[in-house]
């Protein structure tokens, strides 16, 4: 049983199965086609708001791609230092925008307004000027941010003319979690760009870059053009998102996932096990040795050990649209028995 | 009827129809997956060598980040001025590998061993030093390098230390045109990279980075996760490239291109008309002016026109795997009925 | 007898005698000193407005900071085939700025407007956009831009919204050569920013970069740190930018350097030998053999060959501050002398 | 009095006095003078062993080119969270090299062996490969490290194929502080690279970059013109360098500086102030309000207040080649005057 990520898993059926009509037609090279037309429009609906939609291929470029379109040549990227662009994305958005990022320890991988550093500049020229402040919607650590949350980040940023980035690889998470509108999660609590992930929701490899300012992204097409982004047959990514959107799909997948989640969690705190992180989204964390980690693996159950930004060192299991309740109870046993033996640290 | 490129068309229904197995099961992420395993064994295979091969969405990845990797931070990549690289990806090769392009005229889009400026390393510093020299096979200009071509100019770059890249975005049109093996139009010619495309040639979407000598590869998947090309479920672009391969469909795909493009040429030509190009590859170039291709256009065939590296104005027409006898007919009839008319050239 | 370039003459005693006062007193570190303040306010004073002014050690650094704040990180920079920027500095502006250059060949050097490219942006993602036209003045071939030239130029570019930059590293051989005031040359012809050079003309190694518009420099200090060209005593670069224009010894020093050149000039013209371009500034290409060429140099006067942009080889000879009247008259009859011999080219 | 930097009083008259004779005549350009090669000779003497020699304008561009010829275009730099290069360069070495620093907290500014996190490859293409080991000497903290703690170090480095790299910004300090060679605190110890600082010391603005196995600078020249590092009249800075090794000046120099922070230090512990950190090269840190510090300057003491590493507000003085002992006796007497007022900190 595969708990790794909610992207080792199969592509959802249901997304699968209504994307049989659009291959079999030809269309616009370059996302010039009518079903990225077609996704933009839904997506201005679900947003309550005319948007600019790109569809790119993963999640990092998407990621990379914003933040250089935000950010310009030049400026520093504040963000969590779990967050995924800081701590998993081998320096790509420095890569795209030649900004550097500015990662802030503490609060369990979320920020708050009062651990974000100046966002004015300093004017001091041995040190960059903050131009965008990045946010995980659903954190990396399995949290989501509240509407006022977000609003209490993004009026800093706003103040001081730093751009809002949102890294919504598992928004859908977040929007099953708080119940709160996209919009409110997203434009209407100030953010300007938001890359909603459908790859761990349930499509194959789709990430929409949603720019809530239309203005905001005039060289965009292009960035994507010169950094090998923007391929032929750009519709096949589109029809996936929509895919994925239609009938509510993404929210009934999202909750899902979360509520696999919060069943291993009332599973595991019944034997006495206390995750690390409250758990809201799809994702738990449980401290373990590397041997006992070793020996979860061994019984069948895949996962990453991870050492936790506090230095605490903790397996990570993820559920997804895919996980069964059953797979969840097996694991629950497992961990259990895991953390019963007393198998020793490895190096 | 959409003559526009060989990406307009749908994928081919052969290749759709093979990958539905790989969709129904989990698999790593990052390209560590079996099927991608399995297509870098099929790929050795094919080209009767071990290679090491990368998957990845576009093909202008492939090519910026296969001669990034080739050239390191610093030097300057030798190319026709009708190559992809120099024309169509506006700076993709510069932005990734830092180097400059050194456009090379003439010959009608075909390097030859005399064109080359000196490859050596002059010492000047003001100039950049050759560290690559970019082949397209076949070429934007519809022509296919023989083996023997290839080596005339492999020959030389080898001598100075520069590493050849080869652009085989319609590698397979080339194959099928020459009679020779893979391996006889790539390693043994002295080509070190090949980017096979498979997207042109009935697959979604998917390019396979092919290096013949594994150790030139070592950077290449951080390459690619920082340049966002790393996606969770690579395994679905192997398994295009595994079903495209599969049984020789590559083959008959771009034979059947090139039949449909040699049967316009003998209609073209019958009607007096010269393609202004020899025609070996799966396209045709026709000397039209502006109002021509507007009337063809109208008449429903869809096509690009472009000025010519010459300076003449040129419809460029693209024939495909999915491209009908009875579409060739009515186009050879359609441009005939175009150039018989006076329509003066548009501004 | 040294006739490579104007740089590589000693600095001109005249400034450094005035360099010695500034270099017994503490001044506070990256060009937040008074020297440069005051070297500002004189260059206020000089081209009759308001400008912001930064010093720079190298002509490289200044045109590719000057380029790449007036770019941003995406875009395309026209200039001719045989400006510096794009024959000569390595891939500068490129590496700064990230934008790709453009070369437009032909009227020996020097742009017209009918020579330019489209500057609108065509929309077409496989392009990039124009962002900045750049003119070398006086040009590399030591022709001048007289002031009506380049308006005709700016005013295409501005209706683009293309910015200008000019490459002013013998701007003062310009000033000297048309006798336009500074403002004329620059501003008011619609240049955005010169890079005026101060080392060929006399300084031991100072350029200047001024902008017309205080606001386009709001990042270049910062751009200048990063790219390791913020050092700590600016003040001595901008004492001898000071020391160069106190009491018009720039324009003083240009002046001699040309007319040096039409010495030379005259000279030849008197022995029927033409130069290749018209002398207007401090240089002059006398088409020669490579053998003729190896032969003046054993004859003990040194320059450079090279390739002129037409194919022709040609010897190029610099005048500079430091350059005598008797030495021209002795290059002057050395090159006639070589010219009559019938020295064979050499490899 | 000014005490904010080494870089804010005047050059050392001694330079200045050597300096006449280059002046007088020409020299090649791009550091292909004669000069330039004496002063190679020279440090190849001093460093007791052949080394390649390269002039640069600033520190920042030393450290930025050298660390970006070592780590290729690809990599993490490991170094201290106090040194220059990740604290006061504005993000230069990303800039130049691409590579991501990755910050080391603790032990007052100085990286020991157990503080370094694992140095070979991890595999894990989410990270980066660390590529070079940055050391600062003396340390941003005012610290020397002796030779046997720099091979504690460089022997890990070495061990996983990673590159060394010294800011020797104040290695003379370093020097004069251990009493050891060059080629022991350098080559003999591990280092690759040494960024050797004359501009602290007494020059007006020159850098060293020494390394010390030539084959690893092949492409350097290449890379200071494409970043605008290579000037015309660079013999003008290996002039300031040579001057600044004549007769040992460097070392006295330094010696003087290192002294006078020992007075210092002497004066202020006999008023019972203990400085932040061991006093050994020439920087003195006093914890201070920042209202206690804006005393300081108003009684005409300048000087820079700092946030620590670990939180703490203090004043850094720093001492040089022109600081006069009765300077630092007034100093420290304003010092403690300030300490004893209750001043609060300001905002």
């Amino acid at each position: 049983m595969d708990f790794r990520s909610d992207n080792t898993c199969p592509p959802a059926p249901e997304v699968l199965a209504r994307l049989q009509n659009s291959l079999a037609v030809g269309e616009s090279a370059y996302a010039e086609d009518e079903i990225s037309a077609a996704t933009k429009a839904r997506l201005s609906r679900i947003f309550e708001r005319e948007v600019d939609y790109f569809p790119v291929f993963t999640g990092t470029a998407a990621n990379a791609l914003a933040i250089a379109q935000l950010s310009g040549s030049f400026g520093e990227v504040v963000c969590s230092e779990s967050s995924h662009i800081f701590a998993d994305e081998c320096g790509a958005v420095e890569f795209h925008s030649q900004a550097r990022l500015r990662p802030i320890s503490g609060n369990m991988g979320k920020l708050v307004p009062e651990s974000l550093p100046p966002l004015t500049d300093s004017g001091d020229v041995h040190r960059g000027r903050p131009t965008v402040l990045s946010l995980s919607q659903s954190t990396e650590t399995g949290l989501a941010y509240r509407p006022e949350e977000i609003v209490s980040l993004t009026q800093k940023a706003r103040a001081a003319g730093v751009r809002v980035h949102m890294d919504g690889t598992r928004f859908a998470n977040a929007l099953a979690f708080t119940g709160a509108t996209p919009a409110e999660l997203s434009w209407q609590a100030g953010v300007d760009v938001l890359c909603l992930g459908a790859t761990k929701g349930g499509a194959i490899g789709a990430e929409a870059v949603i720019f809530f300012s239309p203005e905001d992204a005039k060289e965009f097409r292009r960035m994507m053009k010169r950094s090998g982004h923007l391929g032929a047959r750009m519709w096949f990514l589109s029809a996936q998102i929509s895919a994925w959107l239609e009938d509510d799909f993404w929210l009934r997948s999202a909750r899902h996932g979360n509520m696999m989640a919060a069943l291993l969690d009332r599973l595991l705190r019944a034997k006495g096990i206390q995750p690390l992180y409250p758990v809201e989204a799809n994702m738990i964390f449980v401290e373990m040795s590397a041997g006992q980690s070793v020996r979860l693996s061994e019984m069948g159950f895949l996962h990453y050990l991870a050492v936790q930004p506090d230095g605490r060192i903790a397996v990570r299991v993820v559920t997804s649209q895919a996980t069964l309740e059953t797979e969840v109870e097996a694991l629950a046993d497992a961990i259990g028995r895991c953390l019963a033996t007393s198998a020793g640290r490895l190096a």
